[in-house]
């Protein structure tokens, strides 16, 4: 069961949480190029979650890299519940946020011109995805490391 | 572990499932009162996910009331995947609704009157927060289910 791929140490798991780290990045940055953001409840959830994520998926990151590079370190049940609590927190977070930014996103390119231009509507459209895709690879850091608390 | 509560064929979990079906029901009815949600993506999706939502908590609420009136059935492994599944699926779905008409919600509020009256407004708004309170009945359906799950 130590070798659990996808699981807290692994190097799918470094994978993972960079994959995380980057469209979360990606996300935040294609928000925040201008700060109309500012005006709309959405997008302001939309990159408080995403300023959450990355601190998070990039110090998991660390953790797997150490633990990959140097030298596994024993995996205790509680260190990896608090792991596992706070990947499903933001999993649910930031499947929220990406949702309800979609949404609004959606409704200003509906409603024509008169809010964004088409270049900040589509630079909306893709912060939605790249956090819709954050929250995919997310959602598979949090099965993985359930199963492994499953399996202690 | 039988005694499980909040696991399939329990009381708690009759009552679980008919929380979620009515708060969907209430939800579902509350957009629907007018037909103006049919321009709004995140409205659509909201009601295409309550549809999916009253059948499949209906069934377990039917279930669940056979289980504890007449007589428990014996629990199949692969009986319950599938019920664990479908539950993780319509959990995660009506969250995405519920946070995507809140969103849509709070910028046809905050945009004035002119796309909504207030009354409608209003009702939106108690639309999503039923969408809300349903995911998070179904949410503590999925967790029950899936300890049970993991118990076999």
């Amino acid at each position: 069961m130590d070798e659990l791929p996808g699981a807290l140490g692994t190097s799918a798991s470094l994978a993972l949480r960079l994959g995380q780290a980057i469209f979360s990045i990606a996300s935040l940055l294609f928000m925040c190029l201008d700060v109309e953001f500012y005006s709309y409840t959405a997008f302001c959830f939309l990159v408080t979650i995403m300023g959450l994520v990355i601190p998070w998926s990039l110090t998991l990151a660390m953790v797997d890299a150490f633990s990959v590079f140097v030298k596994r370190p024993s995996r205790q049940p509680g260190i990896m519940s608090i792991v596992v609590m706070g990947d499903w927190v933001l999993c649910f977070l930031s499947l929220a946020a990406s949702c309800s930014s979609a949404g609004v996103t959606d409704l200003l390119m509906v409603s024509g011109g008169s809010f964004c231009s088409a270049k900040i509507c589509g630079r909306y459209q893709l912060s939605a995805a790249m956090a819709f895709l954050s929250w995919f690879l997310s959602l598979a850091s949090s099965l993985f490391n359930l199963w492994l608390l499953a399996s202690f």
